[in-house]
């Protein structure tokens, strides 16, 4: 990330794409004060957009994205997201040598790294590492939403399957 | 951070200290292999230790910590810690340069920063700036838990106020 002055603020430059992120060269103001991102009670937030998960592919279905920490001009070495996927969705089958941390907080899911397959409630956290293979999936009824904390500069994932 | 070899194994020394952390110069064997830590169901997780909130001081009382992410030998550039602040307990007052991500997740509890106050309930996040001077505080009747997330390598707080 580098800055440049423009009309009299700083921007940050990201000069490297941010996978799994719409925009990924988009221009950021940078911006460090503090502030509240207030809970909506319906696992949205006052002042972060609903996104998709990736701008394209058939290679996952049903995931919506919020990005509470990392695109807003903070300077921090991770992001922070909340991901959720409705009944019957899931994220792409991926690896990359970028670490993942999970965290449950919606509903329940079904975790994949590597050969494992764990099933992830309220609060279970997974730390998925380098070069693992791995998807998220909601097989059940209710929608699974969760946290997944990334370093901001991150490689870009070799998507490994087109089905779930 | 560097690497060692001794007895056959690879260790990961922390040449920076790791503030507001027990045994800051601590060998940690790098472990980058995926894992599950299940969640207990009364807000502690299978795997990780309760400690004290800092190993000293009286500028903060009744605070619990489990560092979820950041102590087993990842190498992410971040850690996730929960943090439980017992009725009437607070952190320290104190700012540094490094940045905070809080996340409510039981109870409620009040987060100062700067001359702001907001009242944390689930899932409210809070980004605190750079240098703000922050505290966390629990004047309500029930545990106040939330996760912070922080930066790998950051610098040593200034404590400001040994009163709450």
């Amino acid at each position: 990330m580098f800055a440049i002055k423009f009309i009299g603020k700083v921007f940050m430059i990201k000069k490297q794409p941010l996978y799994c992120d719409f925009d990924s060269h988009k221009i950021t103001e940078k911006n460090n004060t503090s502030r509240l991102y207030k809970h909506k009670s319906n696992f949205t937030w006052r002042g972060i957009k609903t996104e998709h998960y990736k701008p394209s592919g058939t290679d996952w279905s049903d995931i919506a994205r919020q990005t509470l920490i990392g695109n807003h001009g903070e300077s921090v070495k991770f992001h922070v997201r909340y991901f959720e996927i409705a009944s019957g969705g899931h994220s792409s089958l991926e690896t990359h040598k970028h670490e993942h941390v999970v965290i449950g907080i919606r509903g329940k899911g079904i975790c994949v790294t590597g050969k494992k397959k764990h099933i992830l409630n309220f609060l279970d956290t997974v730390y998925i590492g380098p070069g693992i293979v791995h998807q998220l999936k909601n097989p059940y009824n209710e929608p699974f939403g969760f946290f997944c904390i990334v370093n901001a500069k991150r490689d870009k994932p070799k998507v490994l399957s087109k089905k779930s």
